[in-house]
């Protein structure tokens, strides 16, 4: 076997067996292979596809490539959540206390933010104090102790999805449902979870950009986890506009902590109790959603969520006096208002623009080696289907550069869309796969 | 422009335009794009083709990527003669002295051998003193002089290509049509000629494996030479079997001086007339090609083809006694026949699997730093269609390495397929286009 017959097989759009996919994922780990060989079988993959049983196949490979977590010992039913990326997506922060406030433990490694969209562990670490990179037995003792704990991926999972997905971004081929699937799948399954809840994001903002496609790559996950014995779930969420108000990692803790006090944006609500739902249920606590929901709203509201949160932060050495007082955390030098100069409703905030401009102000990276401003973002003040009139503020821009700022202003006005018809709100939940 | 829009354009099977490949021609060329991102280009062309506009570009920008030869002070036409690739192809060492015995200038650049095909000024520098590395001064007084010089490629001709043709060996997109053509005509377009006539290669030992596909390569490459201004005439040729009987780079020189004094076996004589008189009618010489076939013919028969090719030797400082007694070369250690156990005729004698043994020789280079045998070979006894008896000798090895020899007679025993029935000779010439 040579890489050259697998790609001239791929190239002809014939179906790879599982010693070929091997052949290339490991060689291609290893270095074996080249960047410019592998880089020709993504295209031809890119351009030919792959059908379900080669991209189980692929996901395998990948998830194998690397070491595999064994979480059993927590629980029968370990649970993991993962979102397909978004903007202002600070859904795992605030959903994960409120399961582990209903008793469900929570183990789970986040990734840190590249490109437009965020990333969970540099929202934590804009917490002072609070650990993420920790020992894999240090992380199941306290998932044991406490109940949850979120940290970064410490473990070396799926290696080979790491480079492959590197090439992927470099040669313009990320966008490919069979490449998509089996990255998501392949990091999932090495993570240890043997039940996967997926918030598979539909919009402007997201990879897939129409409810079509997200069926179809939601599909292909479920069939990939069937067929790896991970019962998987997938929740198609609107990313056409950012989630909740607050883009970048202080301004997201903060409106975590909202959130968990009670102040609830009605699309994070949604999207938390439909998400969380379909976790106590996989976790076999309870196959009722509506009773479900109800609990998840109940431990917001009584405060368990809350004073989990602050368990969690605590427990990883975060300083809770921060979480106590929000107030506290260090502010950005300039606070902006964008002001409208229109009159009518909000019909369009598309969510990459916003995520590309919060990038700008210093909120994410473009590159790995990219440090982040954890104070910087955008405070949004109105979203779709608001009614804004000439002089209201559209959003707040947090800026640590004057300039970086003015710009941003500028630009978030172009963003903002206004139509003089009334816009009805979008659906939030969009499925259920 | 950036090259991954270059990329996904071309992925999703869109038209690029002039400035995008220019753009990707000088910017892989001086480095600026990385191998993995052209092996991702090449492949998505590869895939999803490209239109004659496209092809054209592609040729012109490669073309002018490095040295554009000026030969118009030899002569207002001058004429370029090129193979697209062969096994014991000595068609141009054979005719080209013919040309110029006939005052029709010649000056012709050519390669060496890569893979399993020989290269001319390998087997010219089997003449020993035979100098191919002139500068394109003296090469253009060469001609001026006697009418005739064949050196090596020493100006920097496309230098595109060569380094995109390296990049299709390694990734297994050689085969394919928009590249060949583009490939074979920027040389061309490079190497100052203003006609071109093309032996296209088919059959088993060529990159074309069937007439249609020739033909649609043919249609291309003249396509282009019209839209480059360079008048162009592909003749098809038959490369099922090699051609003439030598394989080796000395062998093949005594068989051109065999070919030269009269000696010409049948198949060589097809191909050098027909070409042979396309090269006149371009030239301006003469339109009527059965003429220009007996001027050929004519000029072997009065010795004049044969002093052209001693004055072009001794020109080009080589020595002209291995010339005119060809026993002088130095002869491989070992000579053995290769004697069939079969009764029949010749079915199938497959050029590509000779070429390889001959390779394995030491005659050819796998990889281009590789040294070769000058002595070693094969000569073949028996071609397609003759009759053969148990104990015929079907060929003979020449080998430099006893094992290797050995090992050779035993392939080529298989090579020889023998049928009970009586075989038609094949076509040697398949069309003119």
């Amino acid at each position: 076997m040579n890489i050259q017959e697998i790609i001239a097989k791929k190239r002809d759009g014939k179906e790879l067996n599982k010693e070929e996919i091997n052949y290339f994922v490991s060689k291609y780990t290893d270095g074996a292979i080249t960047d410019y060989q592998a880089a020709a079988l993504i295209m031809a993959i890119y351009i030919n596809g792959m059908n379900k049983e080669e991209i189980t196949n692929l996901t395998l490979e990948m998830a194998n490539s690397g070491d595999i977590l064994d979480l059993s010992e927590i629980s029968k039913n370990v649970i993991d959540k993962h979102s397909t990326g978004g903007v202002g997506d600070k859904i795992t922060l605030v959903l994960t206390p409120i399961i582990a406030s209903l008793g469900i433990p929570v183990a789970k490694m986040s990734g840190r933010g590249l490109g437009f969209t965020g990333g969970t562990v540099d929202k934590l670490e804009s917490i002072p104090g609070y650990k993420t990179d920790i020992q894999i037995g240090d992380f199941i003792d306290n998932v044991k102790k406490i109940g949850i704990s979120l940290i970064g991926q410490t473990a070396n999972l799926a290696p080979a999805d790491k480079k492959i997905y590197a090439l992927r971004d470099a040669i313009n081929c990320v966008e490919s449902m069979p490449l998509i699937a089996s990255s998501i799948m392949s990091k999932k399954i090495a993570a240890g979870a043997n039940k996967i809840v997926l918030d598979v994001t539909v919009g402007s903002g997201a990879f897939m950009k129409n409810k079509e496609d997200a069926i179809k790559l939601s599909n292909m996950m479920k069939e990939i986890g069937k067929l790896a014995d991970r019962e998987t779930v997938c929740v198609l969420t609107n990313m056409n506009e950012p989630v909740g108000y607050a883009i970048g990692n202080t301004l997201e803790i903060i409106e975590t902590i909202e959130c968990l006090k009670g102040n609830i944006p009605e699309d994070i609500k949604e999207i938390i109790t439909t998400i969380g739902a379909y976790i106590i249920k996989l976790s076999g606590e309870n196959d009722n959603l509506e009773e479900n929901k109800k609990m998840i709203l109940d431990n917001i509201e009584n405060g368990k969520a809350y004073n989990k949160f602050l368990e969690l932060v605590k427990n990883q050495s975060g300083d809770i006096e921060y979480i106590e007082n929000p107030e506290k955390f260090e502010k950005a030098k300039y606070i902006m208002p964008v002001i409208t100069e229109k009159d009518g409703f909000i019909q369009e905030l598309n969510a990459e623009k916003i995520g590309k401009i919060s990038v700008m102000l210093g909120a994410g990276r473009i590159k790995k080696e990219d440090n982040i401003d954890k104070a910087v973002g955008i405070i949004l003040n109105k979203k779709i289907s608001d009614k804004v009139q000439r002089g209201d503020i559209l959003a707040y821009v947090h800026a640590d550069d004057e300039q970086k700022g003015k710009e941003a202003v500028e630009k978030i006005k172009e963003i903002y869309k206004v139509s003089e018809m009334k816009i009805e709100k979008e659906k939030i939940i969009l499925g259920v796969i």
